[in-house]
């Protein structure tokens, strides 16, 4: 049964205020056998005060052995199994800059590349090319015309823009035309489906006629297509659990997750401090409150276990400017684990902690990895998390007579 | 969703080695309520070892409170759901001396029995009748002739045989002719299911030829029927995994269940000892190896709680035969407990470790029940191991972008 099939029917609308804090990839490995984790060796004492009061666990991203990219990561933290609804990069991408897709809408992250004088791929990232010069020339390319289509383009950063088709009878399943390699020709746009031959044939009019204009450009003269992806169906927060909710991210992908799921966008911080800021400023306006947090995964991708340590930190100190708003249910969590030492998401569960006035506390004084083992959430499936959420909150009436 | 979806879409080939060490019915139970199990009552050095480098858990065969016969206690281990994956007796039987079933035949153990004067059974077993006199007889079967089908007679161990029919439309629910009592004719076999009355028919012709061909024998002058069972469709681990996998096994149902999901039965090894000594000859042509010891299962099936001990001891001594080889990964486990104090398979989770060079290690330093209770894998369901197997030796892929 999915579960958003008893949480429309139980939910229960009430004045609580939930905030779900996401370390992305917060949890991680010892760089040696007797090591700590990032989390361990990091100094937390709000989040071991948080640790005291409340109950920790830990958080299967998917299933176990299964490590996550972000989409399937936060849907499951945002209660969604990531195993029913999957989105494609494109979706991701274009909801990210703000984009806002329709149903039926099938997005494509684009990169400028260069071509030499005989259509091989010279670089496939045309130098990435600088925002303020490749923007003009994605702009450009709205001139395309596809009959029956709507065409969108959109520049993002560097050698990066996307593309959105709308138009009847598009499927999202088309291979990407980026051949991975240099000193070969990009590849032409191929269905996977027959419900995406359109798609398909729709992309290859539009790179003709790319291919026309760019072609006196020196630095980007041609452009390939990826991640092809339909928006997802995603039934909203306010729909399944009652809940408006606001997110707070300072990455675009995040945001596009979470605008997925119904969440408004608010603020435009560019860091933890001033998302505390936001935080504070829409208090009052939502009931539920995602802060995400990127750094903590970017250091482990990097391999750097020192500054993930300092990133924890950092985490850690914006712990009393939520608590001092007073919310009645206080997650910290994350969307998938990156250990430094793998330099990559990973599959291992991650260290999650729940505090509310009536959470069961466990023992524990102190919030990781090895705390989270015998902590009295035990280990749980992310999409289960919502469910916690709203209980806690008071907002989840009882099931069954 | 199946887990070989994402597995056959997410697998990495790359150079690690995987062992998977079962000891059958690994798990216990103490025989007082102040008591140790089995295998915290064992010395076990090696184990101990391991257990202090990596991380241990609690694996439930099929879900909580089931015990699983061997069948549906291996199908877990190696990552196939056991309620979508069923396997008759037959067909394991069939299997497991080395009879290839194809797709859509049909295997029967059969018993020899003695039949007093009136037609009733006077010995379910025909007294045991050792090998060599059972053998011919079975094989005098094989004269018998069914129009459409082909037929095949195999002898296996004293009064024990093999039948398997080979046709089209023969599904494989039919009832047992062995009345379980003496005393009594023996039952018809009759058809459980619409789909599996050609082979009740089948099968009643046999029984009439076979009835004619061990009249006048005195030990053994008819069969029963047991365990009809068609052939059950499991993909390959070298499909589904990417792994081309050895079984290591000495009785023949673990080996005939290690063919069923396509492993290569490697050795004819007859003790531990060989095991080891065929699993370091064909380490460089495997990925993938199951090592099967069934002692730990028998003793206990035996009430034998002292032997049970003993047996955990004599697998704790084969640990360093297998971690001089360097696996990448290495995972002790069992397929069920069989605790000495129920004289069966039982639903007791099994302690299960798992090393690995990225295994995220817990505190303990010894492996049983008890550790194993707050041990970092957590409890989870046997058919999800593999998955762990294979992110620990860096063979899945990334879900989702």
């Amino acid at each position: 049964m999915d579960m958003h099939e008893l949480t429309r029917e139980l939910q229960i609308k009430n004045k609580t205020k939930i905030v779900m804090l996401v370390g992305d990839g917060l949890g991680g490995l010892p760089m040696t056998p007797d090591g700590k984790t990032e989390l361990e060796a990091a100094e937390t004492p709000n989040m071991d005060a948080l640790a005291a009061k409340g109950v920790q666990g830990l958080s299967i991203p998917v299933k176990p052995g299964i490590a996550p990219g972000s989409g399937p990561g936060h849907l499951g933290l945002f209660g969604y199994d990531p195993l029913k609804y999957q989105i494609g990069r494109g979706a991701l991408e274009a909801t990210g800059i703000g984009f806002e897709m329709q149903p039926g809408d099938v997005a494509i992250r684009c990169n400028f590349c260069t071509l030499d004088a005989d259509g091989n791929i010279a670089d496939r990232r045309a130098g990435r090319i600088p925002t303020e010069e490749s923007a003009p020339l994605a702009i450009s390319l709205r001139q395309i015309q596809i009959p029956g289509i709507e065409v969108f383009v959109e520049p993002v950063k560097e050698h990066r823009f996307v593309v959105v088709f709308r138009g009847p009878g598009l499927g999202g399943n088309v291979r990407d035309t980026d051949p991975q390699a240099t000193g070969v020709p990009p590849l032409e746009p191929e269905a996977v489906d027959e419900g995406s031959r359109k798609t398909a044939d729709v992309a290859r009019q539009f790179l003709i006629q790319a291919r026309e204009i760019l072609k006196d450009e020196t630095k980007a003269n041609f452009h390939t297509m990826r991640g092809f992806a339909a928006r997802p169906d995603l039934p909203s927060y306010e729909e399944v659990y009652g809940l408006k909710a606001a997110a707070i991210a300072v990455y675009p992908m995040y945001k596009g997750l979470a605008r997925l799921v119904g969440m408004d966008i608010v603020g435009e911080a560019t860091s933890l401090d001033e998302q505390m800021q936001v935080l504070k400023e829409n208090w009052e306006s939502y009931d539920f409150f995602f802060i995400h947090f990127k750094y903590t995964d970017s250091t482990g991708e990097d391999g750097n276990y020192a500054e993930k340590v300092k990133r924890r930190v950092q985490l850690d100190a914006c712990i009393p400017a939520i608590t001092e708003l007073g919310p009645d249910v206080l997650i910290v969590t994350g969307d998938h684990s990156t250990p430094a030492y793998l330099k990559s998401h990973s599959w291992h569960p991650v260290p999650t902690l729940l505090v509310s006035d009536c959470c069961r506390p466990d023992p524990h004084t102190s919030f990781g990895e090895s705390q989270a083992i015998t902590g009295g959430l035990g280990q749980f499936e992310a999409q289960y998390l919502m469910l916690l959420a709203l209980s806690n909150a008071g907002r989840m009436g009882k099931y069954g007579a």
